[in-house]
């Protein structure tokens, strides 16, 4: 508290990001990090950017990196916008494209960034409760309103829609954006960047921090038509014009072209998952259908607060959130089979 | 311009950074980048931290870098705040202190990011005139205002401030926040830093991207009295969790614990500018007192903007402001030896 403050910063609520201790190696659940290293190229072009060159600005515009998404999704670069994270990205968003008049919609349990947002842009935001079995039914967000954003899986729930239900949303919804967050698409849900064309309104974020093994580099993007980038040009030329440095334009441009590694890392998250929600559920454990690389999962006797804290005092770090309706469940990260082995045999001793 | 836009979006006039154009080679004297590479340190830690561990997140606080800032300048962790680039690291800035009911302050010809920050959060500015002879007077500052910014050197004029005239504001002035901004300080002018235990309101911004030649690497950093630096981690924490990723952690803090190569590169670039100044003087230019690595010069015949076309179509960019009072003015950034010899060469022939 600080007379020097801006009058905003007095009320800003910020996020806080999972638990990066430094004290003890941890297996680590808890930030829904891959477990397998980027691709070897990502790393080749990393290293061979990291020169002399680094004296020099970066391309302000990061074109190799949108070309390289462009060609991946089929799409034109203009549809391409890049940042520093997906969470720059959605800053710029909520910022850019979702302070309107109209209150913005999210699910009251998501990505608990999104209230963070819109508390610092003063946006005006209702929160559209998740059913009782937790879906996000869309059906629910056929109200006035500036804007809608969710994530397609959900955070920390883990569940997808259906394209189809995102198609029927855009269909009946022309008059504000629709933001899609795919942090966790590639892990068993279908991305709705192929609707791209035909929905003026529909923005759709991605990530490099998850599915492409690249956290550590700060990558993320949204497609969108044209319309929509600019405005996030406009956003970002007026903060900072190189967000990204050249080793992350570089790193993140193999990584998209890499296809094969990216596919074969997906595929072993997804049967490890299969392999753990297996487990979990034989040992009496609720878990949720998951489309991502994590499980929303309710131990047989509702204790995860306890539960988390014996697994840190085990060496195990998983994800729990003290709010209501989600504070019987853990979310947990689905990391390599022998990680996950580990895991399971520290649970069964408990 | 579209339905879609956020409001602000359709009145931001972004920043417009200096060409980094693809097409052929030049002599770049036109974005104050450092011809020298980074330190061999720098690149080495850069490398060592490009391994499999970029798939897990960096420290969201970049505790090691600000550790290496805090020795470098003699303070603690808590007074260092650190950005994706001087640019976010000012975004914050303007957005968490500089937004009050008073006027925020700069002068007229200064760093043109500034209205553009201003602009992106709705801050009420006032333009203070530069002298007619290029100086920022700091006594006409002494008017009612919400914050005062401005840079030392400033650009683009190069001109520097005394710490006795800084001080003499700060002495007078403890009711609002002062930043100074000091991106090109290491070539010539004094580092408001040892004033920040005395002065709670005193912020100094600085760069990686001119004197410690990382530019592509993105990082920025602040150093000021704990309540200030709390304000900008208050925004960045619900702005983005991780704004600098492993890499440029490890390398920024390699870059400022090697003091030597530091110090080596900025005398070159003191001694090229010299002889600059010197052969530019000789051709018959004003040249204004330059404590930066950049000159701003006025052509004998004041033709600044035919000037930079001709030196751009023979291979020479440097930088021109089509700007009331400074459009018979080059800024022209001070690269090798033999950089400045040839752009003095064309200039000659010219």
């Amino acid at each position: 508290m600080s007379q020097y403050w801006s009058k905003l910063v007095h009320n800003l609520d910020p996020y806080v990001p999972g638990e990066q201790p430094k004290d003890q190696r941890y297996i680590k659940l808890n930030t829904n990090e891959c477990p397998y290293p980027p691709s070897p190229n990502a790393l080749a072009a990393i290293h061979a950017a990291a020169d002399e060159r680094l004296r020099l600005y970066p391309d302000p515009n990061a074109d190799e990196l949108k070309d390289a998404i462009a060609d991946y999704y089929n799409v034109q670069r203009a549809n391409i916008f890049v940042g520093n994270g997906s969470d720059e990205v959605l800053a710029h968003v909520f910022q850019g494209l979702l302070k309107h008049d109209a209150p913005l919609l999210y699910p009251d349990i998501s990505y608990s960034f999104y209230p963070v947002y819109a508390n610092l842009y003063q946006i005006n935001a209702q929160q559209i409760p998740l059913r009782e079995d937790f879906r996000v039914c869309l059906g629910d967000y056929a109200v006035d309103n500036g804007g809608i954003i969710f994530p397609n899986p959900n955070a920390p729930t883990s569940m997808a829609l259906g394209l189809d239900a995102i198609e029927a949303l855009l269909q009946t919804h022309a008059e504000s954006v629709v933001v899609v967050d795919e942090a966790y698409v590639d892990f068993g849900a279908q991305t709705a960047i192929p609707l791209i064309d035909k929905y003026p309104n529909l923005l759709v974020v991605q990530t490099f921090s998850k599915s492409r093994s690249l956290a550590g580099l700060r990558v993320g993007f949204a497609v969108g038509h044209p319309d929509l980038i600019t405005a996030l040009e406009r956003v970002k030329n007026s903060f900072n014009s190189y967000p990204l440095g050249r080793m992350a334009i570089a790193g993140a441009a193999a990584a998209m072209r890499d296809k094969a590694y990216f596919e074969d890392t997906c595929q072993k998250i997804i049967a490890t998952r299969e392999m753990t929600v297996q487990s979990l559920t034989e040992m009496g454990f609720s878990v949720l259908p998951s489309a991502a690389n994590f499980v929303f999962a309710r131990p047989p006797a509702g204790n995860a607060e306890s539960l988390y804290l014996a697994l840190k005092q085990r060496g195990v770090l998983v994800r729990y959130f003290n709010k209501p309706r989600i504070n019987e469940y853990l979310r947990i990260t689905i990391g390599t089979d022998e990680e996950m082995a580990a895991f399971l045999s520290v649970l069964a001793e408990l």
